[in-house]
């Protein structure tokens, strides 16, 4: 196959990191809905976040985290009142179509340019966005810990359509 | 600044995902020395594995993975008497070491082809990769949640030298 070396260097596109990410939030999303109403605020494991605040920061992030990528605007969420699995979700699937709207505006060199994330986290945009998503597999495995203690199956780990 | 479509349409080059994989290894190595020795194989919550073995599933992921991408070789790893904090480590780094030496032989093109791993995950060898990244930080979550309920502060997320 002949590539230039350039082109080549290339583990995941844009369109794939998105769908990757997505797939993931579709899985928290699942893993939410889990939760019964009464545990997703109250319960925890060693005296850790419920999973609904751990959930509210992954919404602090994500969309944010797209929309400053991709205009250098930095928003901060609204946590007033997101109290119940109903809010968390509806806010989530918000974020989701956000996302899908901002993403393809990112220009294609972002990705590899020194940004000042939300004002204080520096670094090359690709690694930001990993951290991002990095962060919310990091808390939905706990949020798989709380389940598991609650007695309630997790959603299988593997599927993300 | 003037790039090519073919160019700038990368969020990670192979170089970057390898280093941001082996960050994520080294923070996961702490996670594994936070544990003391005795709670490594015995303690869990909601009847879960204990972290030890989970971190065997890792290096059974790892290093076998990267192998396999590079080579078309599966290998599995042999888990007999894999039974203490000290050997756990040990097959750690001899894994970051062979991961190291293996990743560049990785062809370039070989991140987008479809493989079958391990005889039976067939799909895009980035997507494969990603998923093995992907469930180490899932499962260190995890850990992070057994250290908490053992009144053990675990290592911050966010370092990652």
């Amino acid at each position: 196959m002949a590539t230039s070396p350039e082109v080549a260097a290339v583990v995941i596109t844009p369109e794939e990191f998105l769908e990757h990410w997505q797939g993931h939030r579709r899985l928290t999303r699942r893993v939410i809905e889990a939760f019964p109403e009464e545990s997703l605020f109250d319960f925890s494991v060693g005296s850790m976040r419920p999973f609904g605040q751990l959930a509210v920061e992954l919404l602090s992030m994500a969309e944010p985290m797209v929309r400053g990528a991709a205009t250098g605007e930095w928003t901060e969420l609204d946590r007033s009142g997101i109290d119940s699995r109903e809010k968390v979700l509806r806010l989530w699937d918000e974020s989701t179509r956000q996302m899908n709207e901002l993403w393809p505006k990112i220009p294609v060199e972002r990705f590899h340019e020194t940004i000042t994330a939300f004002g204080q986290y520096e670094g090359p945009t690709y690694d930001l966005l990993l951290y991002v998503v990095d962060n919310e597999v990091h808390h939905r495995g706990q949020g798989y810990v709380y389940l598991r203690a609650l007695g309630i199956e997790p959603p299988p780990f593997w599927v993300r359509d």
